[in-house]
């Protein structure tokens, strides 16, 4: 700890410090959730599951693997009981929202049951994803915006406009 | 707070809770931007500041925002000066690399003198953006991530195998 922080009256060392709460972990990765939907949305019906660029996988598959990783994580990590899906067979838009907007409510019902302490414990997940909890969930975030990313390219490929990312409202 | 939290033996509530250390989420940053730099040394010379995909920028400038954005921001979490800058005239990828890595030595030298309480306080970066410094710095990480996925594509329109994203090392 620097000596500027140090000298600091409201800082505190060690396991006290927080950057993110798992309130605001949940906050956070619900406004991304959000944006995404948003992404789901600006696809037209038939390129969702069938356009792509340089070979990769449509967006209607890499939004089925997102929602194949965010509350089958909450709920693991909850129960201990680890059970996803790899079903990736394309579907209505309609469908794959309703089914967006369940995983959000189950996401935000479970949060509050993840003792706080267990985010800092080392868990495997789905049986072969070891790591801190924490990094677990980060990972689920970060792999959705690396996939959105992607589909904000694919929507200016077919000339749309996707949604602004700083909006997660 | 859930039962199943309350009665944990582990389970503390409010505001001790954490799900991330300022320390956790220095590293976790390190890790994407070790994986941000290998994807920068994956494109060609000649095609890193001129390829794009659906007139985006070309991923030579969009590695350039997310510099003027790191380690400027930790500067500024720091001192509460709040410069960056707007150039983003291409150069040899051997500058941008070296750049990459001299920003990546000032984030660590300066992340611990981020007096720890500061994370929750909400902060004005650049004059512009308001928001509890922890938002601020995963909208850094965020932004990074959402335009290394679309370099990803980048890549795989160019025919180049991206390095693996669940890699950090």
């Amino acid at each position: 700890m620097s000596t500027a922080a140090a000298s600091s009256p409201a800082a505190y060392t060690g396991s006290a410090a927080i950057a993110l709460t798992p309130e605001a972990l949940r906050a956070h990765w619900q406004g991304h959730r959000r944006l995404t939907r948003r992404v789901i949305e600006a696809f037209p019906e038939d390129q969702l599951f069938t356009f792509a660029v340089g070979g990769m996988r449509s967006f209607g598959v890499l939004a089925l693997e997102m929602l194949s990783m965010a509350a089958p994580m909450v709920r693991g990590s909850v129960t201990g009981e680890w059970e996803t899906t790899f079903d990736r067979a394309p579907r209505p838009k309609a469908e794959l929202l309703k089914a967006w907007d369940e995983s959000t409510a189950e996401i935000d019902a479970l949060w509050g049951q993840i003792p706080p302490a267990r985010f800092q414990e080392t868990t495997t997940a789905f049986g072969q994803y070891t790591a801190p909890l924490y990094e677990l969930l980060l990972y689920c975030v970060d792999n959705e915006i690396h996939h959105r990313g992607q589909g904000y390219v694919y929507l200016r490929a077919l000339g749309i406009t996707p949604p602004p990312f700083f909006e997660r409202e």
